[in-house]
């Protein structure tokens, strides 16, 4: 996954556990995609503080999907979902049995 | 839900977030499902230990729901997803036509 792609997805599954301070640099880096001199002048911190803030604001949703691997789990029931989905619009016998099997597949899983 | 199996759910979930110690303890009551006194015992520390031990992994674990909402968002996907294989046992039109709507749904929470 590319990683500010990645990053946005770590960030809305574990954001809620960064304080309100990080969450702010972060949206602005992440999801207003502003860059580390933009925020900085917002923030009235220095680049370098931005940028460390950032980095350390990764490392802690890294630690936190390396511990839960909920960010996984979340994506990989998606793309079950997504194969329901597909198989549901050709209705034939066959793709009814497969949506049977993926769908006991994910409540195993859940 | 009742009380041991949700502190069973959020475990599931958000245990990782405990330390090992906290984790040991933990499982003995919500997993192993023994008393207060046994792991005291167990442990060689007091019943009231115990029982303080666990009432702070619950407030702990609790936080962690509050702030991520994980484990309702598994839970309604799960409903969903028994819906889904539901209907696949019945193959009509109709049928097919709610999979594709429900498996919509959620695919726009994820």
């Amino acid at each position: 996954m590319e990683d500010k792609l990645r990053q946005g997805f770590l960030y809305d599954f574990y954001g809620e556990l960064l304080n309100e301070h990080q969450r702010n640099i972060y949206e602005s880096y992440i999801i207003e995609d502003l860059s580390l001199s933009e925020i900085a002048d917002e923030q009235g911190i220095s680049r370098q503080g931005v940028h460390d803030l950032i980095k350390r604001c990764n490392k802690m949703l890294e630690g936190y999907e390396d511990k839960l691997h909920l960010v996984d789990k979340f994506m990989h029931i998606r793309e079950d979902v997504k194969a329901i989905n597909d198989l549901a619009k050709e209705a034939t016998e066959d793709n009814l049995a497969k949506i049977c099997s993926i769908s006991n597949d994910i409540l195993e899983e859940l």
